[in-house]
């Protein structure tokens, strides 16, 4: 198919924050191009918005709803063909229902959606909708994490025994929420968050990326789940023990209040027979610790990668990619997905390697025992979908 | 003017490296798209990449000439902005000088032209055309090197003394170019290069981060410019002592063969009060070392930068920026450049902070110089324009 | 007092490892000689250390009994000052006991002792006896461990809210007490390690850097206490949630099976106002975040430290100390003391600024709370004295 | 010969910096006593640096002269084995020239001598004498040096192509000498220092630690040697473009006024098939990049490094040696061969693998020549002893 894909958006006016990278993640590889939105529940916003990204007034919606109906009324070659949903987490279930249901495919930001309920129901949407569902868990996307991940796969690091994972950040280490910043306002607030604070911002994040690269499915939680900034509403700090599927252990560490801290997702696994380590910061490179040989610093661009890593990498070795390129790699592995959905040969949609609808409902379980958790005696809890 | 640049590209095929990434910078922003292009010396490649890139066949051409041609008699609501100029040196200053005389703006790739007298030609045609002309030195793209030219700017080293500029890589320490691999064997073809190798390829960047960030020229050159590998025909390594404008000295080291090296470029500035230190593979953060207190790891995305960092940030403190970024940002201030000009408002070109035809002259002219200087007895050259 | 002081030893023969250690610390500023010793259980082995060591055979004795007794007996220009303990767990109690009994200051090798009963035995025996008795907890011997008690002591962090203290280590990832590594050998058998594998040899260090540097003493403990390598009687991997006396959490882990990792022990502490980070394998740095401004690089050496730091630096910035000058500065500590004891001078002991008794009985507590934890249903054990 | 060896000391008064590593490292591997010193010019100074070191008042002496003397006259039993010279360079000939002359072995600080007629003239009387000589060229004394040393005549990198050694420091930035500092006070001074400053005190180092690990000599010299602090009698700032005996090319920069830097010296040698990356600072990990696989990063105290580097660590895998350790390295390999030579059984000196009157001859050729350099207008000058 000869074109580029149709992107609609739902959320992302001029001044938010996870929209813009969207759009700077679907633009980059040249094959998407925005065609309509309803970009603020500001109907003024969302039209200055839409100016500012050069659409014309009648893609610029006021209500998704409208942008659903009106757009599947549209010919063929005007149509949006899918939408990327990028509000607050409890503005994220109907327009992705209202968007399958009227036959578009739909990339979502994490989590999912506002509780376990709409989860479970919006897994059921996708199933007999037939449509495509992407959610950007990001930090899948980057190259040196698929590397991780078939390192684990080919046996690199024999049986799987530990992993930690830890994600601290320091953003709201003061009570941010009430100073007017709006990305604290509606991620400490219950009402648009859902009943994880820290845990569902980032937590998912540390969750989702140690059961990718490992493969292993956390089985147990005990959590520890914290309020730290007096008055805030919802947990800022969080850490958790963990047990996998074939009886490898694991500690969980995220924090929103760890003074000074950035955004510092690390990863690290060990095997009967090596480890291997991974700081989000520092994405390029993926630390691989053989038990008898020196630590080989294995670097994203260079020739001797796999595949995996290969298909989502622009440029050669020293000329580092980031956040935005591990994002457009999502944007990039549904595209992909999505023409070979409109030529008819989609395949299975675990090869394209991109975080869906799955991902999403097992997320929210992770919300929910931890939480849970949070609050019992009861030493471990089941992590159940 | 609400509407996107228009690009053209001359080079750029669908398996060249730069092109690409011109591409993907340009593309991220969502304000540039591309609307033509010759892509290829050969017309079938020129066609297949003008496809894969979503184009008309009618806008795939085969020979700038005609591309000028053609687009600078198409109508205004059609008609590309601008062009990119993105082919090996010696296709610089022809299709340059080209498309300034078409009318239209241009962005090139570094070196300017494929040698001296080209270059003071250019400048020429700039001047005289009223075009505007970005050359990508990428590296001044990125926010922390901006802000370490703040930190230069506004005294915070004191009086520049020392500079040390190297840019070590590794990918020429075999003879590449005998296996066929094509950005190996133009850059070290004297035909397609020009004089330099090493010194044109990667020799010019760093110098031209170092003029920039301290904000003073160089202006005598003592050399050492070597080929290491047998038979081939370029510079693949040089040294140089440097003396600079206000007094302060330098030492600058580029080479393509330094075994397992892989896109090293980094910078150190000291002065009276502190020295800093970047690095371009870690291009998110920046050293400050005041002579009286603990090191600063100044970082990308924090509250606390300059207007000159933050004008050129996607993303907050800990979701890594890359090299696409950077360029990105290159294009960036070019757009902004192109579209004061359409409005009839542009400023003084330096206000818009990208290199231009000076930059390039200045590059062609370093060049020259290095070359000299390493054939010459005499131990220290003038640099002069 | 104008001469060194006359150190004894039990165990540290010469193919012992942290026998060596100790001398090596001991003898470095030269303010303590060896006199005796008895260097193993096997006589010919003593024989052989102590010759290698250049003592005279009378003053190397077969049984830590007939030391004491001797030594006792010696003319006061003759006789052992202090003894230095340096054998297996189980052995520590002993010979300390009669160390002190017989009027002998004593440094012993952590953890304090087999169990809790001998800890607490022993704590009663100094007190009683009058003599300093010091615990090589050699972490807390760094400057920079200081630098960051100083930082929190001082209210550079604000009050503290979150420790993170981990302790991965490789070297137990195989079964190598199966191959006749004698290290190895009691470090994983209960009846000379005690109740406590991983947890007694690194989880203690760990706990007691975290309280050490903060001033918290860890209130409760949540473990997952595990045996990794088949086989294996005692745990080699350790993980904990902790609660501290002020409402600050942390997580503690510890473990022998990462695959690949050093000894890679490392603090983070965060404020309410900053943050800060020290990593022992790059001892000289310190690492502090404040909330609103670049991270510092403090370092070892330079003109900003704080006293607490100083006296216990060697070299200048940039001339790294190691593990062993750590180690020497808890002889130092200790050297100190007994100079005053003997001057008849003694301050409160706090104020020497080693680990003593009591840190030796809080750790024995530790491994107890954390191997009844790590088998306990129940979320939460105190951890009581 | 069971006991241990005597040292005498020139200079290291109490309050002296480089006199006390000395004594550190000696001291470290309890095989060297200290038995008497004329530790100042000022004999109270000496009396008093004498007691705090646990002398006898009748082996604390005025004048070198008569410790020489006197010594030479005492029973074997008594008699110092050696003399530590650890004065100001312009004290460094004579007091050698009479230790050698009585008997005594030498270990003595870098530069060898005040000039290199003295130089030339302290090589004939070593080899007339039988005497043996070290020269605390401390950093080949560091592991992970002999370990690249090792790597390089092992043939891992090839065919060394390229050689970078950098040594910068910032102390001497304002202008110290001129504060009462002693250290910068003399190191400033012609009379004191001799001709080189920066170019003596560490551009001799950087240039020691390049020969040492590459096997091969610096032939020519193309150098820039400046002073920048105002009023400074010597150079505090040095770069040079070498030539090696090979055909090898190489960047030596040298500076004591890089603000904010400590002590960074820096090795980074590459070949045909690899490159190797040593830094002074964090000296137990030896940086090795293979030209088609990841870089490895080698670390003191594995399990996989060779005899070389074996022979001189304390401590496994992640317990970091640092500078006193290498210092006291030298002090091993010198105290073997003294062991060998009173038991008859010396071997040919290289085979002990320290720093000798060779290099000391060496490193004054390299400052005269770097001096001689820095004046001329001739670009290279051949490095002849």
């Amino acid at each position: 198919m000869n074109r580029k894909l149709r992107m609609g958006m739902v959320g992302g006016g001029k001044d938010a924050f996870i929209g813009a990278i969207h759009r700077h993640a679907a633009f980059m590889d040249g094959k998407i191009e925005l065609v309509c939105g309803v970009f603020s529940v500001d109907p003024q916003t969302s039209l200055e918005s839409g100016q500012e990204y050069f659409l014309p007034a009648n893609r610029v919606y006021t209500s998704y709803r409208d942008m659903f109906e009106n757009e599947s009324k549209l010919p063929d070659e005007q149509r949006m063909d899918f939408v990327s949903i990028v509000t607050p987490n409890h503005v994220h279930f109907e327009p992705a229902k209202l968007a399958l249901e009227n036959g578009f495919h739909v990339v979502i930001e994490k989590p999912l959606s506002f509780n376990m309920e709409e989860a479970l129901e919006l897994r059921k949407i996708v199933q007999s909708s037939g449509k495509i569902l992407a959610l950007t868990h990001t930090y899948t996307g980057y190259p040196m994490v698929k590397e991780a991940k078939h390192f684990v796969e080919s046996g690199k690091l024999g049986k799987v025994r530990k992993i930690y994972v830890e994600y601290p950040q320091g953003w709201l280490a003061t009570p941010l929420e009430q100073t007017g910043n709006k990305q604290a306002a509606w991620r400490t607030d219950p009402e648009q968050s859902g009943m994880g604070g820290c845990v569902g911002d980032i937590g998912t994040h540390a969750a989702n990326l140690a059961e990718y690269v490992t493969g292993l499915k956390v089985t147990k939680i005990c959590a520890h789940v914290n309020i730290k900034v007096e008055n805030r509403l919802l947990d800022d700090d969080c850490a958790a023990m963990l047990e996998f599927e074939n009886g490898a252990t694991g500690v969980l560490m995220a924090t929103q209040i760890a003074a000074g801290e950035e955004n510092n997702l690390k990863l690290r696994v060990y095997g009967e027979k090596a480890g291997l380590e991974w700081l989000q910061t520092e994405p390029n490179t993926l630390l691989f610790k053989p038990i008898d040989g020196p630590a080989q610093v294995v670097r994203a661009g260079t020739g001797y990668l796999s595949n995996a890593a290969n298909a989502y990498i622009r440029t050669p070795a020293g000329h580092p990619e980031g956040y935005i390129e591990a994002f457009a790699n999502i944007y990039r592995a549904f595209t992909s997905a999505v023409y070979d959905d409109k030529k008819g040969s989609l395949k299975p949609l675990e090869q394209y390697d991109f975080p869906g609808v799955d991902d999403g409902v097992r997320g929210m379980a992770f919300v929910k025992t931890m939480i849970e958790s949070g609050k019992s005696d009861q030493k471990w809890l089941n992590l159940e979908i």
